[in-house]
């Protein structure tokens, strides 16, 4: 886990990490959330309506930018104050997913960074992308 | 699970349920994200950091917008496009967390309806604002 303070992150700084999606995962998702929607438990229905097997939760997806910036960057003293996310293609279990996170912003009086991030699938296509205003404790 | 179609959803249409926030969803969240930072995992290390308890991930809390979405409003035919969420105060284990969506503009071009997203915890705070931009399939 990393522990930058706010003086030590630097506009421009990246981190990245990779992660594979799971369809125990999705299942897992469904059990905490209580999220039933067929387009992610049910293949025969997802192919139905177009999509290649079932279709991961978007928000299933974006959890992983609590682990990006819990432990990447800034890493132990983030405290997330808001984000925002766009769902830009679909994520299906077995998918590779890299996570990066830029450091646009620096506000001195809050102690806050913006950090703008991209997901990417194993061919290179873009997945998610948003932004995330971070307190560094 | 609601399965309401475009033209049937009305502007100011509210549809809220509640969840009971658990430890034990910290730890899954932990395991599924491996956003293993102490803040959500340690109590001492929460309470010296001046919180009542571990706290639970934002990212967690967001996740119950996904059962809104897919289960609530607009339910089975949700496709979410884009989110934004503000986190306002932080979310303990056993708190009782009142999810409410509500219908604040539909874009008929794309058949798209924004949705204003409210929870509150136990005593009433607010915890969480957001928004989220749902294609209705």
């Amino acid at each position: 886990m990393n522990r930058y303070t706010y003086d030590e992150i630097r506009v421009g700084q990246t981190e990245s990490f990779e992660v594979k999606i799971t369809g125990q995962m999705l299942d897992d998702f469904r059990g905490m959330t209580g999220d039933t929607n067929p387009l992610h438990s049910d293949v025969g229905y997802a192919e139905a309506e177009g999509y290649e097997d079932r279709v991961a939760y978007g928000m299933l997806t974006a959890s992983f930018m609590s682990t990006l910036a819990g432990v990447y960057i800034p890493g132990e003293r983030s405290l997330i104050k808001e984000l925002k996310i766009k769902f830009a293609k679909p994520v299906y279990p077995g998918d590779a997913i890299t996570v990066e996170g830029e450091v646009k912003e620096k506000n001195d009086t809050f102690n806050m960074v913006v950090l703008k991030v991209t997901m990417r699938n194993d061919k290179g296509d873009k997945v998610l992308r948003g932004s995330m205003d971070i307190l560094v404790r």
